[in-house]
């Protein structure tokens, strides 16, 4: 459609229709948007196998099927968060349709179809406390999908150190750490200490009073004495498994 | 720079050197923020007479000499907010140079320079009380500096409406009111219930102790009973002058 | 039983076991407390007819029967609030046991009887919307049951000032004005403007947004232009009424 | 009735029975009230067409019927904000004895009845995300209810910018844009940069953590770099509408 | 002025150049603020010896200078809170033009001239620790100046409920008692449960880290166990002042 | 294991397999936590008889389950907080299992089970309102559980401190106070006035409006004019009877 | 004084001149404050050795010695917290006066007079970085001067819990921990794992952004993972020597 | 030091003064800190050119210049931030001294010596605004200080993306993205839409009213609708800096 307007501005000038100065002037006024979508579908191409992510929250199950239907078509590949079990009923006959096969995570309300295959590099992901573990859910699928290896070690309190032992190989062999906490928030802190690794903290909502529902984990984290922690918003565990990958992805394996 | 890239294409396909189709390929890889500079320049153009302007505040002496040169040579005009009057001594000399009258408003901390001669339309500020003068004034100056005719009310607060009498021919002639209030911020409500004229909200830092430096004021002003009031910053002055243009220049004067 | 304890003190020194040296010390180390019931009690009877009063939120359903079998039992009035049906029905039959009046107020969720029947002085409850007549029912309820004659006028916006036409003899004879107001919290502003009276403002959570629950309007209040406005806690319609009831108190009917 | 006051004291005038003096006196002294409800009903024919907004919450259902009998018998239009199916169902008889056409809007719970039929100007309503969509419904319905013509482009994210192309016409037609968005609410900024009109933002409760119900949204859209951004209450489409509307007004069509 | 405006339709009326329909029409249509101005000063009368308070926070000397002068001329009569000694030394000569005594209060920043020297009624003043004078100070010099007798006693802390002892007869004839605490502002419940007279509270700013400059006293008062307490914002001794003062004129002395 | 792996080198230092040179850089390699973990268990065993703690919250019924498991057969000890009834009973089984007997505190959601016996020293717990007494609960049954004597007195508001009178003997009596309180938090500063006791203060999220979930009461607390005060999270029952029990644990019996 | 009163009941009763029953009606009249007084001066007396405390912020220079000298002539004893190098000098002529050695601590402005001599027990006390040594230097003097014996370990971050190693005796010989960190506040976490003695932990407000002044310190602390830490407020090292005190004089030396 | 106490139990097993069984227990109740203290040395030499980093604010220059001192001697290098230029006077010497070129960074008061000379990989860092030069300063001069390369572009506001145009090639070269802006911080959502590299964002202080100090920027940044942005505490280019180089550092170069 815009290539036809561009094509056409194009061969006036080849036939000689127009001038290069009108040709010049007429592409200076084609919307840049044009030329945006091409950017945006070109990108999109490069950065194969990363499908648009869906945010179920306040989306009519008609519409989230809608858009479902769609990236399934065109990349075969779809991750929903903040889904309830009852999106995943609704879109359900969609991944027999298209022949892909889909999960479901209980714990972080998460729905992937067409995870990428071939894993590379590592990411770690630990936290404080067994009631964190949705958003380490949803940290290690996210990353996972992405085509990310992951490993987990959960239930490290500061009075649980002693569980990352049996851990050491796998925190040496990561690229990038994701450090889940709630309450105080001070695992970062501590993991922080022990590595040289990005470390990427996550606050929770789980503590109760003054926990303010994460902030204060999320300020800790903000405030850590360890120089260079990358945080995210309260229960992210979706922007840290991208985060993870994006830096995972960096490092060529040998 | 731009410019020339997209001519030697051009000229390419109109010299049969290199066909539409590559030529299509090559510009949609061009990055549109070529288009988007010509479009920034165009648009400026369009919007003829309003400068960008300068936030004064954490910028260097030098530094913003330097940007008011570049702007004076240009397009005549500058202004400056939340400038000391050391920032208006230091670029004294452009004004000379440029033969430019410029002019300092001391509670604002505006500089302005080659204002706008023909005021077109109407705006009026009202405020609750004399501490207000600072945000009337920023606004005023803005209104006026763009090109709109700004008259003022001072003193307007909840117990001195009486004061609204002798300006009542103004408040009917004016097609926007800015209304400047601290403390409770009740006044835009109060106004609200008298025109059907858009008000601008502006919440100043008035007060004391649960005025929180104006907060208290701009949540107030965001809740009003009376609907459909725009609300600025704390002590933005300048948005509100800046908006209420805008919305002057949409009316054709007859 | 403290009685006795100093009755054989003052007994000891009466028959000459002790001399009055060492009763005042033992008197002087006899703790306060002691005393202190004393003076509740005391002060309990000059304050005649105010009952303690039940704050149901979070309390046992037995509990609350409980208090107020012992309240009723000793004073013949009982005042509960924030109290459900539920709470009502359960300590219905108390009414009946002491054959006292009782009465349920819906909107507040007041538990009332025993009320006060010679009414003085003269309390008026203006709110700003029919959203917070609950609250103008608590402050109307709890003034009345204490023994101030109360009148309300709802509905009195910023945009409905009118209303206040038909009220005017009302106002001019109350001792105090109860003014309830949610969303910017303005109209204690626009009504102290019109009024010498002592102003008890009480803020709502009516709105949305930023009007925070009801703390957009407390803060209004605390910062209102018009000086001298006593505020409450939000929606604490009963707060108000106790406060109007003791300001109204101090007057002397002639 | 206060009219006959009037009339009174002016007939004594004529009559002889009083002088201009006494008469001045007698009428300084009318509470201005009077006058007031005579201002509020000529000023509301001047804007004829435009009822009093009825916001539901918090309102009994009963209460809401007798007002909406009121103004569907006076106007013939009735417009209720944060109404539930249960509102609509409860005063659905009285359409049915005015005869007059209402719609109830699911997403943004309005009541809708006797729009405006002549349309005027134009409106625009973009918004961030599919999640944004009950707040530009508000939007959208009021505008469109007071008188505006009103186009919508939902779902135009930072990432979604191309989906503005097809609406070029659109936007450029506008007289009026409002920039609905929660999250980190910068859509207004982008389409600020892009467009002189006035901008309306309209923060929604889209997001978690420190979106903290569209607080974050909120005031990044107060802190734009783009000067001169109208901004709503959180989710306040109606707000937004009505101020769109206002604006649209002003404009003389051609 | 608007006087003549009236007196003008009146006697048109009068010598029958206009009907008495006519002059109707005229009298409604005249803005309401021309008796808004009549009433504010009748108002003003019936208030005799209440004269404006000037609020000298962000106001220029000049400025302060001019409103004064206007002041003392009119009333004789001037307090001026929030106002440094250089704005005592700058409108000094007033004082010696009208030949009015004036005294700075150092520790308040007020200024006060011409003092109601009749008093009557009492109001005591109570703060828990020295460093509340400053405001203790502001509700003393408010309430004498308005004419109410006021007494005081300082550092009645939780651990000096003794001080009280000396007071006794103080206590139990004030008609209105004033409470000045920071910290964590527990001195009105205390005071509360052993007077039934009005409680007026004033947080302090006194205190730090989690005082929060006053918000916690501010909070914790509105939240007293003792019901019926009424709040002023932080410091603001001088509302205070203002209500107490209020409340001691509705009471007839015998 | 890791004792093994020591004790490898050791017998390797013993055989003269390697040098103490070697043996030392070996062990200094040792990740830490191989003694971390050594450290816990020796730590656990001095500490004999505090089992971990579950916050139930959050958790899966199946992982406490899992949970409480091990530490029944290893300690034989169970503490769980904020554990519904769903979750008693789902473990219910484990009790009879192991033969222990389990008690379910309904009011503050606290699962207990193989409490220490032989209870030492005394702690008492004072609270405000019976609203409180869920915290209340918590504080004395963890208290209890780790071995303290404890002793409760309820109610005892600012209005109602001679409800501390019988309960004098207890007060001396004890080593440590836990003071539990919401709305304004005063009692702490209260009875502080009269003890040289350590006081533990728990502000509790009773109240509404600005009591903010406890936040006030925990505010006030902080600021109390009492110096030395500790201060809980917000309706941290469990956390007081803790720290309460380590600082009775210090005093030896006589 | 007071004394008297009651003595001449006494004497009444020992002489006749009035019954028992009589004499007890007015003894339990007698304002409980005179009581009061006795108690707080035996009270004094019992905790011999314990002066109150100034805090010098925001108080008169005068005034701080009229105290100052009040204190030192009753009990030879002076403690002032936040008092500036001027006060110190201001009231220096004191001590020469009684004769009493003072000390001034530059980094926690306070001023000790009087310290008591003889030292018991073992407060230990940590901080997290050495720009928290004005609070350490606070809590230590605090204790100290109270009478406990105090060691301070400096600069013991989450990343330098090595140089806890020399400090191990002290550690364990500790009755109480004070635990002073700034920024992310996880230091009493930490310590919080490795001892079973009542740990303080004081938030200081070293940081910046989102440290908020020492409130994200201090929610980490009231949320850390483990239970039982008591927390001060904000740079409370005072506060913090207070309790310190008070628990370690529970103990009883062997 | 410890090196010789283990030395010492390995060299009593080796001639047989003690068991193995013994020595495992010797080294079992050994502090773990002692095999702390190697870990962190050992690990330091790992991280071999990254100093401890001095955060100089609240710190005393004596104190400032006697850790200096340390580290230059040890390592050579030294970082100090929020470091006043007096701080760099004052320890001027300790640069002649070792004969390390220094140099102060005047914008973000960073003082720098021992730079890593070769550098390598690369990072990229855009801000909005000039009054963001600071914190840009201190992102730049970090990271460069650690060892990569970095390179940066100023004053890409929203309204100036075209400025991004000649730095294509330096953006494709970028490992990490650094992206610094105040106000409402969509800076990095923009340019989030426009890479696929990992970006780090820092909310600075530039803004007034609602921006907060950057608390606005920083909440905004943590809901961007582009997942896995690393976000850090507000002005903290270092920690920005230090977070870029350990992501760089991952990526070997070919």
């Amino acid at each position: 459609m815009d290539n036809k307007k561009i094509q056409h501005i194009l061969k006036s000038v080849q036939t000689g229709k127009i001038t290069v100065k009108d040709a010049l002037n007429d592409l200076k006024h084609l919307p840049f948007e044009d030329i945006g979508v091409a950017r945006v579908d070109h990108h999109r191409e490069l950065r194969h196998g990363i499908p648009e992510v869906i945010f179920a929250e306040g989306k009519d199950l008609e519409d989230i099927k809608v858009i479902s239907d769609s990236m399934l078509k065109n990349s075969g590949k779809l991750l929903i968060t903040k889904a309830s079990r009852k999106v995943y009923k609704h879109i359900g006959p969609l991944f027999r349709k298209y022949k892909i096969k889909a999960k479901y995570f209980e714990k972080s309300c998460l729905i992937m179809a067409g995870e990428t295959v071939r894993k590379k590099g590592m990411v770690a992901v630990l936290c404080a406390g067994t009631s964190d573990m949705p958003v380490v859910e949803e940290a290690y699928a996210t990353a996972s999908f992405l085509g990310s290896k992951v490993d987990t070690i959960n239930d490290v309190g500061v009075a649980g150190l002693h569980r990352l032992v049996d851990a050491k190989k796998m925190l040496s062999d990561a690229n990038v750490l994701i450090v889940v906490a709630g309450m105080e928030g001070a695992l970062p802190s501590v993991i922080g200490g022990m590595t040289d690794k990005p470390i990427i903290a996550v606050p929770t909502s789980v503590g109760y009073g003054t926990s303010f529902g994460g902030i204060t984990a999320l300020f800790a984290m903000l405030n850590s004495c360890v120089p260079g922690i990358a945080v995210m918003n309260i229960n992210n565990g979706f922007g840290a498994g991208v985060l993870a990958h994006r830096i995972n992805s960096l490092i060529k394996e040998s």
